[in-house]
């Protein structure tokens, strides 16, 4: 997952309402496909002109104007278009900006993060996704360029596709579609960290590895930032699904709710997550102490046993004069026989204590 | 338990409201008894057809549809008849959804977690139930086929029984002494897992094995589980009980707080379970760590005495011509006498400081 | 203390209001004593029949009819003499309810735990002491029977002792006054652990024995009971204490915040308790590990300094044909004296380390 | 500080509103001293008598009866002529008293903890404050007699002292001044333990000795017992401030904010204070894990050197009649290079490692 | 940063209101600068005098008065021009205040912490910055002189600079901007601090030495600083974005609230930092431990491997007479091969076992 430290700096100093992208991807020219449908028409427009959008959303219907590749001049030129306030284009191109919610009486401003599954070795992808709904039109703000894991692309087909249910609806249902579609990925990030979460737990009990703890580490990095990510939209969807904002139907509020209980069940899992990692923490660390325990005991069993009998070994080594023993002829087998039986003791003295 | 995580993956990208089943007991055809009753009569139909319940709910008295056995066709069926919305019918579908309560004005979606305790080796059953609450008419669906441990079986049976309260009462009785069977036999479950806990806490302090650790980890699990499964249902009982729901009787508000009463105890039991569970851990830690420190003084102690006796020892193996000692009649018997001189000495001072 | 877990699995599957004992003192006959006082007079009946008890409560006066033991025949008498609840008797029966309160308009259903001191070797005494608040009666229901530790004998010594302040007021006071009396024995029971904390407090800085941490655990184990015993009666004395309850008067509400305050002294003990515990954990913890480091601090200055004079030693105990050291006169003194320099300056380096 | 328990169990069973000194110092008579004041004049009464206090109140300007020694029967004298409930006056002398506000119309009635920093080797001084506050005078009670240190010395000094703005105001402000005095007094008390943490602080890294556990312990203790005095008189001062309470005027309020502040800012300190000792047991527990991890090197070093030397001079002592290396005229010579070279292998090893 | 305790002491006993500066940098003459601006002119007066302050808020336009240096002197006298209260002087030259919102009807102030972070080898600077708002002018105080590093010069570079938003807002306006200053800045300090919290990430995994203790135990101490001078702004923010505050005008509340948003995002990524650097604590103690597992482990390979070897070459060093092995020609060689077969034996053990 991508840093929890961005570069907030470059901000500092400039007036309020100074558009300026902050953000990994940037691009010369944004890429703007414009849907707009109703339940008997559906047009698509592809590369739509920056100058032009105004003009597209007087017509009757739904329209959506999906911009992808973030880029400051192309984003202040639709805020002048559909008047949206400095502060409000701002926040799109503030790459860094917290999930949130804005009510400004003409239009509706979602702010949300996507998170997206690698692929492969990749990491997830996360990015920040913005929406202005109006009274028949949503925009929609990513960075991405269209080719690459798209979470909006999934509706953007269905619309396409066949005149379901999103075709008769309002584009207040659209918005709920488009946030709902985000949501569901939080799902698939979650079940793959869960994967691992499992794999990971499984190794902890069976060959606990130093390198354990770095992958734990990077997991609850993980954890915090999807929990950053995830736990402000919890409160953004409540009030949407309170039917508190502009443009937002009675009849989309029982989806709306749908949705939120889908947050809190994001939220929860990660909760959850979160304990079962500190658990594995416990666990990781218990493992060492145990396998450590143990070789010390190896260390005290070998060392316990042959220092008294090398002691023996040593006083039949001196060179006094006077050792009667060292005459007898069965000294040596009588020793050693005395060694064996030390040995033997201590061994079952062990054993009792249930060292090995 | 079952695992925390379960595929949320394939629903995404679905538009909402597309039935489809998401659990792992998959069945060609559910099993649909109706029960039709009052004071006075009980009615009982087998096996009752999907496209004929409609037509049972029309008579007076009180019904209750059990269906039992998950299956999208007779789901979807009877959201037909009922005219109940599909977000609905895909909740009870979903089997991993969260405990909730929807009330849709013409009827009332209770959605709880059932668990059972294990006859044998085998697990903890956990299941989905759902019951929709209409104005004389219960409809419960649950994902296992009768003949299994089934928490419902007992209201079934008392029922039938004999004429008691609850077959002088409505509807909205049924679903409290449902919900009532759901929430005791969460107890069942936890006096299950208070038995292996204290099981665990003699052990823990008789003889710490590693085992422990991962059996401690598996219950510190169950819990994350029970209490996912059983807080949404303390929000949930408190909105019914409140009587703010539909269908909602006065008179059943009192069994209602009599529930809601449980599912405090159970969660309360939850906590203390949790932080029981917490405790054990350090002991277990604490042992492990005394049981090591108990080898090391062995060790030290071993080593400490014969170290420096090996090393006299040592000293008169030497090869010097001219070690006067060596020579001397009593060198032998007097140096042995000093060697255990030192061992004494020693073995006092380990006692003194209380290591044996 | 008594186990956190009882049986919670009887009475699973029975109707509610189905009543049971659920406890662990059964007895065949209750023992019933009824007080019948006012400012002027007063009327002790001992032993008084159950069929006859709703005649008492009619006369003027104030009537406490006080049930010792508990049985499910006496009790059901009771309630159906004075119309109680077949819920709120159940409560009564079932010892492993939580404190609770319940206003059913008719009367007033206060449910606390009692705790009393062990007066020798034997446990703490826990049991669920009930009282039923009508307008000018109380019933207290406990399951011990006569003779023993009694929490509430205190309240009826002083009805029957002088004719003070509690003579001249009405029913509601009596309840006051016996609630009291149950929560100032928290305080005895609080003072009771509190003395074996500071004990044990003691014992851990001087010598941490490994029987420490079990007792530690038990305590621990003692705090959380007491906590779950205590926390919900906060809430309820608070329900009382705002006037909102039947039955409560004007005059009474000033000494139930008194009540409420101590009730809220006993949490903040408890907690600070539970703090202290926390912090002696770590202690006995750290303890152990600094009697370990001790002792491996031993083990490494005797094996440091002895390891290299035994190799010493070693060398000259060789046979080689050719050691010239072996032949020279002073050869040994000189290899001694060498031996013991080295032991000096180890010793020396050791005591700059401040090992010992 | 004081040990968080005192005897509680001496009033368990006497009716309430039993006056009943509990504290540390007991005295046979009270010393009263009475300020009366306004704008233009100042009276001071040494010694006054219990007896006339009553008539001391009723002459214009504020009054402040200052009654220094706790004692029942003066207590008792002063409740009967100002009116004061039995159980107001029974918080006042149950010296263990939880810090709290009563509002009885008539009066107002305050109770603090003040806490003085020790002047020598002596412990923090605590003792109970209580404030009474009427139309036109305030009762302030304390437990120690006149020439201790006391916190409300202040106070007097400066009213006696010259005409300021105290003397300007009504009684409520006295008792702000009275309260903000005891408030002020834990900003001492914080800053002498913040000196204590700092010195420790520094301790803990350079010289980690195992005394500093048993005074981490008791600051940690002195915490607890600052947050138990301190956390309540937060909500306290909150109610007076909002101007909810009797005899409060609109312009004190900006003070009594003002003070409120204050406290806030003790507890915000207090908990910052825990957190810091938390840490410091961290470091604590690490340092005597890292200082203990240094001398198991310095036993491995020394050991894994020694003991294969010393094995190869065991080898060459053995007596077999065919050994033909000792027979070899550099034999000696070359089998101590070949030691020394496995030493200084050794060595090499151990620096790669960063053993030392 | 600066330490947490301050000097708090020197004002105890003094009445409130008593002006005495409590702070690091004493001054003897405090530098005041006014900027008197509308959209059309500006006009600077460098250095003006405290007298004639009053004068210069009448002229139309906005006029900030840019205090910088604290003297109890200059505040009083600023104090009496513009009616401001004597507590809230006292809290503008108290530079150890809680940041803190007062609304005085009048005039608001606003008192933050604002913090600068280190542009080489010295601290972060922390300071108090104080703001009263009036009808048309703010009043800035700051403690440091001009030349240092300002939290507040970018706004008086973009006031000066072009006739930008700024110029044609009100005095709200500029209350707001200077406030977005203060919070932007916290921005850079967290960055300073995350980008030392991940260098020491690396470090802790690849070499955790022990000076890294000390300098985690650093940064949780900086974050105990940052979060004591952040949390308050959070609610301080919110009462004026709610505009409940006197002067702020409904059009700069959408500007508060981004301010808001900001706050909230700086608390979240400090408790995100304090999560990391708990976690961070974890990871640093158990490499430590596992640092000291492996040298146990090497200890215990030598030591195992050679004590029995020792062993027997001490056997076959003993002097007795009758020893038929040390006779046999081949008995060096063969006691040799089979302290080889040993020693491989043992090491092809703990390969098996995963030691090395």
């Amino acid at each position: 997952m991508p840093k929890i430290r961005k570069s907030m700096a470059s901000k500092v100093g400039l007036p309020p309402g100074t558009l300026l992208h902050i953000g990994d991807m940037r691009v010369e020219k944004a890429n703007i496909n414009v849907l707009h449908y109703n339940e008997d028409f559906i047009n698509e427009t592809y590369d739509a002109k920056v100058s032009e959008l105004s003009g597209l959303v007087t017509r009757p219907g739904v329209t959506w104007i999906n911009v992808r590749g973030l880029n400051s001049k192309t984003v202040e030129c639709i805020g002048q278009q559909f008047h949206i306030h400095p502060l409000v284009l701002e926040d799109i191109l503030n790459t860094d900006q917290r999930p949130k919610l804005g009510d400004y009486g003409d239009y509706l401003c979602v702010i949300l993060k996507s998170l997206v599954v690698p692929t492969g070795a990749d990491d997830y992808a996360a990015e920040q996704v913005s929406f202005i709904l109006g009274p028949d039109y949503v925009i929609s703000f990513m960075e991405s360029l269209p080719g690459g894991r798209d979470v909006l692309n999934g509706v953007y087909e269905r619309i396409k596709g066949r005149p379901g249910k999103i075709r008769r609806q309002s584009a207040d249902y659209l918005l709920y579609a488009l946030i709902d579609s985000v949501v569901d990925h939080y799902f698939l990030v979650l079940e793959h960290l869960g994967e691992k979460i499992e794999t990971m737990e499984e190794e902890i009990v069976t060959q606990p590895r130093p390198d354990l703890l770095s992958r734990l580490h990077a997991l609850k990095h993980d954890m915090l930032f999807l929990r950053k990510s995830v736990w402000p939209v919890r409160e953004l969807v409540s009030v949407l699904e309170r039917g508190e904002a502009a443009y937002i139907q009675e009849s989309t509020l029982i989806y709306l709710r749908d949705v939120y209980d889908h947050v809190i069940q994001v939220i929860e899992t990660v909760e959850i997550y979160r304990d079962m990692l500190s658990g594995m923490m416990d666990i990781y660390l218990s493992s060492v102490s145990n396998k450590m325990s143990e070789v010390m005991k190896m260390l005290t069993i070998i060392s316990t046993i042959f220092i008294p009998l090398t002691f023996i070994a040593g006083v039949y080594g001196m060179n006094f004069d006077n050792m009667p023993e060292l005459k007898w002829e069965y000294g040596y087998p009588l020793i050693m026989s005395i060694m064996l039986g030390i040995a033997l003791v201590m061994v079952r003295y062990f054993r009792k204590k249930c060292w090995f």
